[in-house]
């Protein structure tokens, strides 16, 4: 009997597991120097919580069960719902803003496809309570870039394109769409840019949207700059307070230094319901890949899920496109692990000297290995090298050890007593 | 409509993340240094890899269903299976001795008690394919040690009670108990300290040991050292082999300076049914916790899922029960997040400068956040206190910034943009 892992996910051998963790370390250091401090939620989750608000997309998409006591549970597909739970629990001890990021793992059962699994990670980074929103919504945007930029991504590879649920709402108002098929309207565009032309049609106009206003909507979609999205909603008296805060939000992130990163793209929408405000997603500049990561404002999420009405924006990234990205650009990093010391036993009978040596290294704090197995000198010195070891420890006749800096050759032999007495003294290379 | 946390789950706020930071950090810190890698697989597995060598305990407490494709699967509740699998898998590929670690998040649909809960992480720590099976073995307890050693705990807070699966075996065996009883009488075993003695007998007997040998098992278990174990076990041939394995792993462990922190206890039994060896609990030495670890040797498994034949040890350490003894014993550091600089306005109108700054010393990996909220120039300096930055960055007029170093409160004035020309030589604090 042969035991698989499931379609979907994966198994992280250390070779894929130094890639993940380089890339959530990553994503923690960019986090706190950018003023984010840490959560994280449980995996299981009531359905409830999860199915409330995000929209059909996501439902449709959980893996979800009865447990033995009758409750209906549901693995977490995305963290925002528990996010916007712990924060309203504690909404009146938390000092605001609220600047939280998390790691999670998540869960979906869609069909696995390149860049899409069923379990992968995804930073999320939210800020919560903000006294100036746009200016929170410009820096998760320059949160995600210096992260994207750190690991070796620049404007020439990536960009973020930024659109507005407010002024797409407007848009579609004015072409005649009611209220209770606004969700389904804004899911239709979502879609436009994964499907042909005439699929689009089919669903933009099963979606509620009047057949005779889809030029104008894809027109509107289409405009190039802010100058034409105003053009094209011009009469719409609604839209001057939101294309106000797209020119802040604009303004803002010239003054971070991103000018070259980020172009208005009124195309995008994002797939769940609870946006209210700017959205974004940051796609690679060739655009062959699906979304590195998208966002944007949900102010009214928290009093859904029972919580108090307060402003709140974020986005997530997912571990499977960016890695992807990462490998086709060259930038994955030489990740092998490396150690300080590793132990060879000159004479094939000094293992007790072996063990000795080994364990009070690794008690001070060195990270030390042995060959565990009697083999030729030569042979444990290769085994040395391939551990990445900075020094081999060479243990010989008469309790000396030879301290070998493997990088230069050079060897010093000192008392095994001594050397064990102060080791850092004598693997401080400075050679 | 207010939403909760699924009972036996944890919500980790800041506070509590950090302190789940600190130990899984902690772990790996002693893993890779005492030469491990890491390695994780996927938390959704087929039921039936789950199911099928851990025994009744775990096949009880699992949270599994039916995908919508027809697949029965479970979450995880451990992860050796998974090990196995992998290993098994990539068996010829893979360099021996194969030394792995992983910190997996498991679930177990159990009711919460202290230090049990349904969602929690463990420490898992492996060697497969040593040629020295019982150094393996005294490795695995010599990394659990000096992972407790290193978070603060000494052999006067912990012991580590090592029992033998074999030597348990052979005193079933000779007791009369028949090979097709033995898992169930091994299972009655474990539970005996956790029942009162009417409980264990109804246990035991159920169980399938005959009543007439339940003294001379339990004379045998309650023996207190190597000499008194032999003499329990004296004419039972089968017992000598692994009588000198024990021996030798408690040479190796005296080698490894180790001879405060073990007993030999055969009371250790282990609930899992895939052991195969020497096995043993970690516990607190007064005794009021259950075990903070517990591991052994597992030759059998990875042939059980399809794998070769080959030496397997290891063991889990969870965090619940290790928090609470941290806790108890006042080993948990102060962990508050840090910054390097906190950006003010003294005037109040400088916003542009202060995202500017702010913005440019994270891109260089210098945390940094600012006062998002225009408010007296004494209250931001309090909350550049709060927040722990080592310096305050006072914007002023005529684009000066003042550098202010908040343990010393020595300021320093420079223009803003020699600041950033080169911000780390105004950082370095030689003060």
């Amino acid at each position: 009997m042969r035991f698989k892992a499931v379609k979907g996910t994966r198994d992280f051998y250390p070779e894929q597991m130094a890639l993940r963790n380089y890339i959530v370390d990553s994503w923690r250091r960019v986090s706190l120097r950018n003023g984010f401090v840490e959560f994280d939620g449980p995996v299981l989750e009531y359905l409830d919580l999860l199915t409330a608000k995000s929209g059909e997309e996501i439902a449709s998409q959980l893996f979800s069960f009865v447990d033995r006591g009758g409750r209906q549970l549901a693995l977490r597909p995305e963290i925002t719902p528990t996010l916007a739970r712990m924060v309203s629990a504690k909404i009146n001890s938390l000092p605001r803003p609220i600047k939280w990021f998390s790691v999670p793992r998540l869960f979906r059962a869609e069909n696995p496809q390149k860049g899409r699994l069923r379990e992968f990670f995804q930073w999320n980074v939210d800020i919560i309570g903000a006294d100036n929103d746009i200016l929170a919504d410009a820096e998760c945007i320059f949160t995600a870039v210096d992260f994207l930029h750190e690991v070796g991504l620049t404007h020439k590879d990536i960009i973020v394109r930024i659109g507005s649920r407010p002024l797409t709402v407007a848009m579609l108002r004015a072409a005649g769409v009611s209220d209770d098929k606004m969700d389904s309207a804004l899911a239709a565009l979502d879609k436009r840019s994964r499907v042909s032309p005439e699929a689009f049609i089919e669903i933009a106009t099963a979606a509620g949207i009047p057949a005779k206003s889809l030029d104008d909507v894809c027109r509107f979609q289409d405009s190039k700059d802010l100058q034409e999205i105003k053009e094209r909603l011009s009469g719409i008296a609604a839209a001057e307070v939101e294309l106000e805060k797209i020119r802040t939000l604009m303004e803002y992130l010239d003054d971070m230094g991103l000018s070259e990163y980020y172009q208005l793209d009124m195309h995008i929408v994002r797939g769940l319901a609870y946006y209210t405000g700017i959205v974004y997603e940051i796609f690679d500049r060739a655009g062959s890949l699906r979304a590195i990561a998208g966002g944007g404002r949900y102010d009214n999420l928290l009093k859904l899920v029972g919580g108090p009405e307060i402003g709140a924006t974020g986005f997530g990234m997912g571990d499977a496109v960016l890695e992807i990205l990462l490998r086709e650009k060259g930038k994955i990093p030489e990740l092998s692990p490396k150690l300080d010391c590793f132990v060879v036993d000159a004479e094939g009978n000094q293992l007790k000297q072996v063990i000795g040596i080994t364990t009070k290294l690794r008690w001070e704090g060195i990270a030390t290995d042995f060959a565990s197995k009697p083999q030729p000198l030569r042979k444990q010195l290769t085994l040395a090298n391939r551990r990445n070891a900075q020094y081999a420890l060479i243990v010989q006749k008469n309790n000396i050890v030879g301290i070998k800096n493997l990088a230069t050759g050079e060897q010093k032999n000192v008392e095994i007593s001594r050397f064990l007495e102060n080791p850092y003294e004598y693997l401080t290379s400075d050679n």
